[in-house]
Order: structure tokens, then C-alpha cells, then sequence
């Protein structure tokens, strides 16, 4: 009975780390969805809630810190239960890197409009990225949410195409400058802006590879350890 | 006698991944350093044999990851020892991030001296953030060896000067690109690679932060729990 009641209150341990990470996921993407909103409207009422909201993220991620160093502590969990708590270790820090993205959108999006420069072009294609990266952060946390181990590979491809976009306004903000080198302070921090939104397809994809790792388990990795000290002495 | 095995184990165990970690250290300096000299000295080999070395971090970092999940599984360790083990875990991921960074900055080194561009500007200023990242670099790892909580504080003064050096060379490459805009697609390389290498102290600064966390232990962070979660909540 002892024991049973240990693995009740484990299991409900986990369950409340894991509904933390969903909410910590919602709670980015409506930060990314709010500073290119701010950056692509120039609305910085958006950007500077995005701005003042950043601590709440971070907060977060402490508290989701703090329950999984606590469950590791007080429950002692061993196999797929402490690779849940890993997982949620590393997850968590790349949806506090996509938050920090978030709030480099917002700053970017109040330095561009604030200034009163001159109309600026290229937002339709970052829009565009957005809605790319913010579907493969939402496919992310589903693939955490449900085990699902299939995203990852269907991230990776959708990574590429998001570098893809990123080199193609990358070449549009070089032709914009070359034309007009007024502008190049206003491309340049665009050019910033669309890379932070670049990133956050980079940690979509991380976490979409964590949730493989989790799911794998131990034994794999550690058939791989004696590959991995081979491969470290080359 | 047998809890004194245990312990001394467990000690044994914690010393050999702190001694890895170490080993990731001087791995991804080394890295830094040779993609630095491949930039500013046009060394392509060097930027070669960055991009070739970058997986032998990758696979350090997979290994210590592997020894502390079996480390946490097969000694349930608690308190300190955890505390350590989880700092372990977040220090290799900034160090694996130092490595991408190295790579980033050779795969930049190869574009800009490889297609024969005209000779380039500001590499000296590059040169002196280096120095600086490479020493905030080794202060982290020198704080993680020697649980030294004060270097925390310093190193976040040092990134602060590593961003004015970093504004410093973005507004040069603006002038640059201005008096010749043939000029902006190598600049903005060169924008990248600097990027790159302030990146860099940002988690030289980061390690340095888990130093204190892992010092003050879980008493401060568990006090500030609820906290954070009224923190959230606002």
C-alpha cells in the first residue's frame, strides 16, 4: 500500500511538471505571436507588454526547475520517470531561449517603428517565417504532450524550410541596403528580428528531438556511450 | 561499510564527470580560438578542421549527459551531489553551444576569405572581443572547478563590455557598408561571425550563473517558490 501511494503521488508529480511545460509553451507563443504582431503592425503597446511580461516566463522556467530537482530529491525516480524529468530540464530551457526571442522581436519592433523611419519593407516574408516557426513550436508541445515521436523528423524538414525563408530575406534586406544605404540601420535591425525568429524554429526542433530521446530510453544511449568515447578521441 | 562504498562511489562517479566537463571546457576553447585565428587571419584549414571537430563535442556532451542520467538512476543521488549533477547538465549544454558557435564562426571565416572578397575591415576589434570572451570563458570553467560564486558578478560586468564591444563593430560595419555598399554582403558576414563570438560570453556568463545556483542550493530556491508563482500569475 506504502509503495502504491508512492507511485500515486509520483505520477501526480509529473503530471503537474508536465501541464507546467504546456503552459510555459502556451505562454512563449503568445509572446512570439505578440512581438511579430508588434514588429509587423508597429503597434508597441504589444511590444512593450511583450517586454514587461518576459519575467513571468522566466519565473517559470524556475518553478518547473525547482518541482523537477524536488521530485529527483524526495521520489528518487529511476528509467522513463527520470528521463521525463531530463526532458522537461531541457525543454524547458529552449522555451526560456524562445521567450528571450519574444522580447528581442519587441525590442527590435520599438526600435524600427519607434524611430520614425521611413516605411519598411520585407514584412510579409517574416510574417510568413512566424507562422512557420509558431506551427512547429505548437507541434512541438503537441509531440511532448502525446510522446509523439514521429515529429522530429517532420521538424527537421520544416527547420530547413525556415532557413530557406531566412536566407531569402536575408538576400532581400542586402539588395534593400545596396539600393538605398540610408536604410541600412533600419535593415540590419530587421535582419536581427527575422533571425530571432529564425531561432525559434531551431528550439521547436529541439524540443521535437528531445521528446525521441525520452521515449528511447537508456538502454540506447548507453549502447552508444563506448561509440561516443571512440568518437571523442579521434 | 557498505554505505562508506556507496559514498565513496558516488564521489568517484561526481569526479569524473566534473573532470569531463572540464575536458568539454578546453575542447570548445580550443575551437573558439582556431575559428578566431581562421577569421582574422583567413586560415582556412584552421576553419576546416573546426567544422571537422565540431561532432567530437557533440559527443562529449552526449557522454556526460549519458554518465549523469546513470549517475541520478544508479545512486539516487541528493541535495549537493544532485545539485551538481543538474548544474553538470545545464554547463554542457552552454558548452555545446560555444562549439556551434566555433563552427558558425569558421563556416563564416571560409565565405568571407574563400570568395576572394576584397580585403576586410574591423578584424582587429573581433580580435579584441575574442580575448575577451575566450577569458570570460575560462573564468566560468575555473568558477565550476573551484566552486567560486563569485565570478557570477564579474562576468556579468565582462558581458556588459562585450556588448558595447559587439555595438561597437556593428556600427563600424554600418559606416563600412554606407561608403560602399558593394561591401554590405561581407560585412554582414563579418556581423554574423561577431555575433557569434559575443554569443559566446552570454554563456560563459550563464555557467558561471549554475556556479551559484549549485553553491546556494535548494533551501533559496525552494523559499522563492511561491514567489515565482505569484510571479506568474500577475
Amino acid at each position: 500500500m506504502a509503495q502504491e501511494h508512492i507511485f500515486k503521488q509520483m505520477d501526480a508529480d509529473l503530471e503537474e511538471v508536465r501541464s507546467r511545460v504546456l503552459q510555459m509553451g502556451g505562454m512563449v507563443e503568445e509572446q512570439i505571436t505578440k512581438s511579430i504582431e508588434a514588429l509587423t503592425s508597429g503597434n508597441l503597446e504589444l511590444a512593450d507588454e511583450v517586454i514587461a511580461n518576459d519575467h513571468r516566463v522566466n519565473a517559470l522556467e524556475m518553478l518547473i526547475d525547482g518541482e523537477c530537482t524536488q521530485i529527483i530529491a524526495r521520489r528518487q525516480p529511476t528509467a522513463g520517470d527520470l528521463r521525463l524529468i531530463m526532458t522537461v530540464e531541457r525543454a524547458i530551457t529552449d522555451l526560456e531561449r524562445i521567450g528571450d526571442k519574444a522580447e528581442k522581436i519587441a525590442r527590435m519592433a520599438k526600435k524600427i517603428h519607434g524611430a520614425d523611419r521611413i516605411s519598411v519593407p520585407r514584412f510579409s516574408e517574416i510574417r510568413h517565417m512566424s507562422e512557420m516557426v509558431l506551427e512547429m513550436l505548437r507541434t512541438a508541445l503537441d509531440a511532448f504532450a502525446r510522446l509523439d515521436t514521429t515529429a522530429a523528423a517532420q521538424l527537421k524538414r520544416q527547420d530547413v524550410e525556415v532557413d530557406d525563408e531566412f536566407d531569402a530575406v536575408l538576400r532581400h534586406l542586402i539588395t534593400f541596403m545596396m539600393e538605398d544605404p540610408r536604410m541600412i540601420t533600419t535593415a540590419i535591425d530587421i535582419l536581427f528580428a527575422a533571425k530571432a525568429v529564425e531561432r525559434v524554429g531551431d528550439h521547436a526542433k529541439n524540443i521535437a528531438g528531445y521528446v525521441v530521446y525520452m521515449a528511447k530510453g537508456k538502454d540506447v544511449r548507453h549502447a552508444s556511450m563506448e561509440e561516443m568515447e571512440r568518437e571523442i578521441e579521434q
